[in-house]
């Protein structure tokens, strides 16, 4: 909350609305499905409803609770505009509907309406989000450590016959079992020539006698996401095959290696695109090297090709190449990776040399 | 997509630009997670991207497709302003972003940007999404009945010591082996005083020797969602509890005999309510007696005190009334109920008398 006051007054604002859930988790720790946080630059306060009454006293930190009997957000703008410093309030379009904005001015005094709430030019606490604390890098740690012991329980279920969803319900069913709040996203089970599916979720499909098996899943963990992919062959793999994985995997580490405070996510992107350049499978490589991970499954920064944003310690990415080629087959290798300021350090350390089942 | 032209035709636009998943998914079809539909009175055209070209010709019904590089909402809109006779389109201000928003007016030629846009005063395909045909019916009652099979499995699993976590996990585990995509929402699994939540999600608490436990789930089938809740006791329960269940199932019975066509939804919530008051329990009873729920696991109507929507054929609600007593225990029982012409029918049978394990 410190760090967003400091933006509050560089940013020269007197007010912040702020209703996006895992924003206001991160600033103040409440979990609830409603509520808004108002922030000013001297003090802060939460709007819940009644239903969370015991909830909001047990998690909120550094902002007081409020119970009201209407929409949070509308509280919320009414109490910033009741503030006598507070002249201007900011919030985020991206986050704000049409509907929610109409609400809120209809909720002011008139002669506030036109001037007291002003769309932000960028986002105000993703930035802040990025840059992950001790604690969080522990529970993101965690997290991550339960995705590689995953796939090592779903390898022993992994044969053919099998389906694609059983194999996801089994690693779902085992998240649960140690510990996790949910999956991160629908898990990616796609085998034979769906591997070449970027986005393959499971199916009723019977995993095939030989061929590539694509997994790629997270946790959730005290509301953080893990997120990886190993991809596995059944049978034994021919040698055009292992050459593909051999360098999508030489690709993954050479990223990985890029990681470091300083050098630029389009930096990390282009490690990996090199290495498949080199090998003639640029072209089969048709999606971004990876993307920040924290509270939400998918967060700045982008690493993707030409993004000039730089690395910084606490920053958590994925590293994720990987080949799609349609109708035979698809291999992708995802690690998360922690920036620090000699480099980064994988928090996903399941094995990547290719497994043959 | 016919229903729709007519109420265009009727409120007198032109254009109606879609982009609330659910709703595109209705209207024609299409599954994927980036997309926009435009419609005019005489035709329909999805705008979806690249990754989505084989799914989107395989998906689409009574629209054509069209892949686009750019954001799909902007090619849509601008689509719809190159429409000759389309001078003016719809949007529904509660789906649309105050930053999208902008994006779309930026997009539009200058003499277009102050009128060519127009905020919906009320949404535009809900209430056609409200009223289930017989194919979606059918799907329904399958999603039902899966809810039904996953009650009676995981009966045999409950016992004293077993975490809820573990029967959460069970459960979904076994819905994915019976088909599920996945759940409708987040499992709950609410033992001995826990059950006074009404938002119980699973947790790592053992179950206790003796209390209620309350299960509320459902899964997604095809897209759409069930929704079902059972209150089951492990151990013998005291007058006092059986009492209590008594009096939430003679509600909950009392809320499903009055559904039928032409009834309001406030008359359904109150014939669960007056049964609960005259037990001296309508305190303890919350929250509203149901919902609407179909491609969303909530939708219109609003089954709650003074609701004025009547009930019309088609219409699939929840009719779950429950009380909380806080520190003590609480109790919920929940079906689905499909409207019709006599009277409504539950979807979800599973038995309703108090199980004692």
């Amino acid at each position: 909350m410190g760090a967003l006051r400091r933006r509050l007054t560089r940013a020269g604002l007197p007010g912040l609305l702020i209703t996006h859930l895992p924003d206001l988790r991160y600033l103040c720790g409440f979990t609830g499905s409603s509520a808004a946080l108002a922030v000013t630059r001297r003090t802060a306060r939460l709007f819940t409803d009644g239903r969370y009454t015991t909830q909001a006293a047990a998690e909120t930190k550094a902002a007081r609770v409020q119970i009201v009997p209407n929409p949070p957000a509308v509280a919320a703008v009414q109490w910033l505009a009741a503030q006598p410093a507070v002249e201007l309030a900011g919030f985020d379009p991206s986050r704000t509907t049409v509907a929610d904005l109409a609400r809120w001015k209809a909720a002011l005094p008139y002669r506030l309406r036109r001037s007291f709430l002003c769309s932000l030019p960028a986002p105000f606490v993703e930035p802040l989000r990025q840059l992950k604390d001790e604690d969080e890098l522990s529970i993101m740690q965690d997290a991550a450590l339960i995705g590689c012991r995953l796939f090592g329980h779903i390898l022993s279920a992994i044969k053919p016959g099998v389906s694609e969803i059983e194999i996801a319900a089994e690693l779902e069913h085992q998240a649960r079992l140690l510990g996790a709040e949910g999956m991160s996203f629908e898990t990616i089970v796609a085998s034979g020539a769906r591997s070449a599916l970027p986005h393959g979720r499971a199916t009723a499909l019977a995993l095939p006698r030989r061929g590539f098996l694509t997994l790629d899943f997270g946790v959730i963990l005290k509301g953080y996401c893990s997120d990886m992919t190993r991809t596995v062959f059944l049978g034994k793999p021919k040698p055009k095959e292992r050459y593909a994985y051999a360098a999508v995997l030489e690709a993954q580490e050479a990223a990985v290696a890029a990681v470091r405070s300083g050098v630029s996510c389009g930096e990390v992107d282009e490690a990996a695109r090199n290495v498949l350049r080199r090998e003639a499978l640029a072209e089969a490589f048709s999606h971004s090297t990876g993307h920040g991970v924290g509270l939400e499954i998918h967060e700045p920064p982008r690493v993707g090709a030409g993004q000039a944003t730089r690395l910084q310690p606490g920053m958590v990415i994925t590293v994720e190449p990987g080949i799609y080629l349609p109708g035979e087959f698809g291999i992708r290798i995802e690690d998360m990776v922690a920036v620090n300021r000699s480099g980064g350090q994988v928090l996903t350390p399941a094995p990547k040399a290719l497994i043959e089942l």
